[in-house]
């Protein structure tokens, strides 16, 4: 099975491109200029035009191998578009149109007829009533909401506006994704075909998922005891809550369950489960970083205050602080100052300067009773320092050392440590701003580890 | 007792003020240079001038009522400096410089004949150990941090480190606090008094306090007990895990103690605990609003997804969602299309607009069984539409039904909600962008709303 179709099809035809800035046909046109592996082709029934570029009345006039039809008509269209775009020989289709079964029975049954039509011509179908799909590798954005970061976790919503909110709310961050899905209400293609198919793709780093409610719970659990021993998936699924289930199965018209009983099928399957969108983040960001053989956590810190809250996140997921060899310490004591604390939290004082952190981050990491390092600064305190240069002295010592141990960062200081992040992301280290989403991101590592066998169960 | 001093004193000398930039006396003497309540006066035994102002040899030879020396000078100079602040009269000191009570029993010593001398004079201390005192309403940052954004909530933080990375977090993030106190080694005033103080100012509308460990824990909760019938009191204790407790004991010098007995101590004496950070500053913002009568929330949304999760994440503080009245269900069933859901969360989905934020909002909050809202928008799907007629909505309602139910907004897109959260923030409705967030503001006011006997335990 492959969904290279959706994700770097040929050609595209967008059915119900238009020339009115006010409707969603106009967005996804415009969002699709951009794209890079093919060609995209405005269907119009009216317009000469659109967007300046030829249109054409029907997708069987395109002359060219149309793959992706990105469908944005009237309800009342749809049937019929997705019989000419079986007859065009389309592949996939990503059906944006809302009104079928989010709204009840009626709307079920026509759903049902659409996919019907479609697998009749060997079409698939994303959707209805989603946002489209984002691929930012080739600059695909075949939504209506605005270009995701690029980065290398592929993102799968069940809710297409929360997908949205998600993706604004990134930019902003500084966080990327390289796939984003709007899986809408899941008529045909579902959350297993597609994390099937990302378990092989090269710049997927980590799955993670948005999920309301499942279809086909035992299909998804099996795909997924499969998928978690190649990639990371994170899910985050709401209606954790007796009343939020309630409303996540009125939204979805999916059957929510009990949280419960999915969370305890989740991790029997290798899930890592996220408890906030933060946290579902965090931990997919985690993965440009090698897996832990433990879950024994050292933390270094310029500051006493936050490595004790980290100390605390790290402690509230299950992970343990490593017990320094006595060798670390007495390394440690030869250079910190005397008012340091030379145990884990290493508490390198507020004179901690670049060098400091790169010999506190070698001889932690040199340590064998540490399997991952969180490295932490605040705002250097003594006038003319910027968190740059810790910045630069942990990612040469992880340069030095390299023997493959996880390194997360925790720069904690606004504007101020923005491009000391940039310095560490650029290493590849993964650098939050919160003692929970360091700790979630240690936590995702030895999750994925476990499943894939890396790490034992009960080390 | 009054602490006007430490806060709105008639002048001010900095006592180590510098002119090398690499020094913190450089940035302490730079920062207040804008302080609007009184003079400021440069201490330093070597130049004339320091930043272009005539500095003083020594702070008794300023011809002025110093009411607060700021001491950022050596720790050799340390002891005859507050010998020569007493001679002069000086009222309160705000002891920056280090290497106290923090480094052992030899500098706890010193550290207690520091404040017996200031007591002989009728001083109080602040610190040793400390990054110094703010209050962003007369513009007086005494410290060597950057200066806060205005707002109504006074913090106090054990970590000056940890302070001033929240500062500059909060400075990013366009949250503002009235007074900012690092309260150091607390060899002298601690947080009780600073609590009792607070009780009664104008301009502080919570008190956010992030405690490593107390030396009275006793008298810290009889003054809490009498503090939290006035004021909110928000407190985020670090040391709540067994190794975040050791490293805490280690950082501060202080006892940590077991989180277990400190958590029901401080819900006992009416405190309202966060968990992390942000629970923190979530809570501390939400007192702009009115108090809740009851703990039934009403959520209102443009996305399903969204809402779920808010529903979860109420559920997890202990708050239900309310039943809506059949009447209200109608009145909403009139104008919201057939796809929206009617029930609580009220999903008006991706085509409302701020009519029907407006209308909804009106509806929810006039519903008996409703007794606080939460308003989530997400992206708006629409082209051309922006959430600020969305938020402009909100406040339209509240001001018409302006029945004292508190209202909090969740608007979730990132840059895009920018605009719509200053519109709500204008009218004193706090924004949020994570569920977690909005729901631990709904949980401070409910919890501040106990304390001060307007909802019963069991309501």
């Amino acid at each position: 099975m492959t969904f290279d179709y959706f994700f770097r099809p040929k050609a595209i035809a967008v059915i119900g491109a238009s020339n009115d800035p006010l409707k969603l046909g106009y967005e996804v046109f415009k969002n699709l200029k951009d794209y890079k592996d093919g060609r995209v082709y405005p269907v119009n029934v009216k317009d000469e035009e659109v967007q300046g570029i030829k249109a054409y009345k029907n997708v069987k006039d395109i002359p060219d191998e149309v793959e992706l039809a990105v469908v944005v008509v009237p309800k009342r269209f749809v049937k019929g578009t997705i019989e000419d775009c079986g007859e065009k020989g389309v592949k996939g289709i990503i059906l944006i149109t809302a009104g079928f079964g989010e709204v009840g029975e009626e709307g079920k049954r026509e759903e049902r007829e659409l996919v019907e039509i479609a697998h009749r011509y060997g079409m698939r179908i994303v959707g209805p009533n989603c946002v489209g799909i984002m691929n930012t590798h080739n600059d695909m954005n075949a939504t209506f909401v605005m270009d995701a970061k690029k980065g290398d976790i592929a993102f799968i919503s069940q809710s297409g506006a929360l997908g949205a909110g998600i993706i604004y709310k990134t930019v902003k961050e500084g966080i990327g994704f390289s796939k984003f899905v709007s899986i809408g209400n899941m008529a045909d293609v579902d959350f297993s075909e597609f994390m099937e198919y990302l378990a092989d793709t090269e710049e997927d780093k980590a799955i993670a998922l948005y999920i309301e409610g499942l279809k086909d719970g035992r299909r998804f659990m099996e795909v997924a005891k499969r998928v978690t021993k190649k990639k990371p998936v994170i899910v985050l699924k709401a209606g954790k809550s007796e009343s939020g289930a309630r409303a996540a199965s009125s939204h979805t018209g999916s059957l929510a369950g009990s949280y419960r009983i999915y969370e305890a099928a989740f991790k029997q399957s290798g899930i890592i489960v996220a408890d906030t969108i933060d946290d579902m983040l965090s931990m997919a960001r985690a993965f440009t970083q090698p897996l832990p053989r433990g879950k024994r956590v050292a933390i270094m810190t310029n500051a006493g205050g936050p490595g004790v809250l980290t100390a605390d996140a790290i402690d509230r997921k299950g992970l343990k602080l490593a017990d320094l060899e006595e060798e670390t310490i007495e390394g440690l004591r030869s250079f910190l100052p005397p008012m340091a604390a030379v145990k884990n939290p290493v508490d390198m004082i507020a004179s901690a300067r670049g060098e400091d952190y790169y010999r506190t981050a070698k001889l932690l990491l040199e340590d064998p009773n540490v399997d991952m390092l969180i490295s932490i600064c605040v705002v250097p305190t003594f006038a003319g320092m910027t968190p740059t240069e810790h910045a630069e002295g942990v990612v040469r010592a992880v340069k030095e050392v390299n023997n493959g141990k996880p390194v997360l960062g925790l720069f904690m200081a606004g504007y101020v440590s923005e491009p000391a992040k940039e310095v560490l992301e650029k290493a590849g280290i993964p650098s939050y701003e919160r003692p929970e989403d360091a700790a979630a991101a240690a936590y995702a590592l030895v999750e994925f580890a476990k499943a894939k066998g890396v790490l034992k169960e009960e080390e």
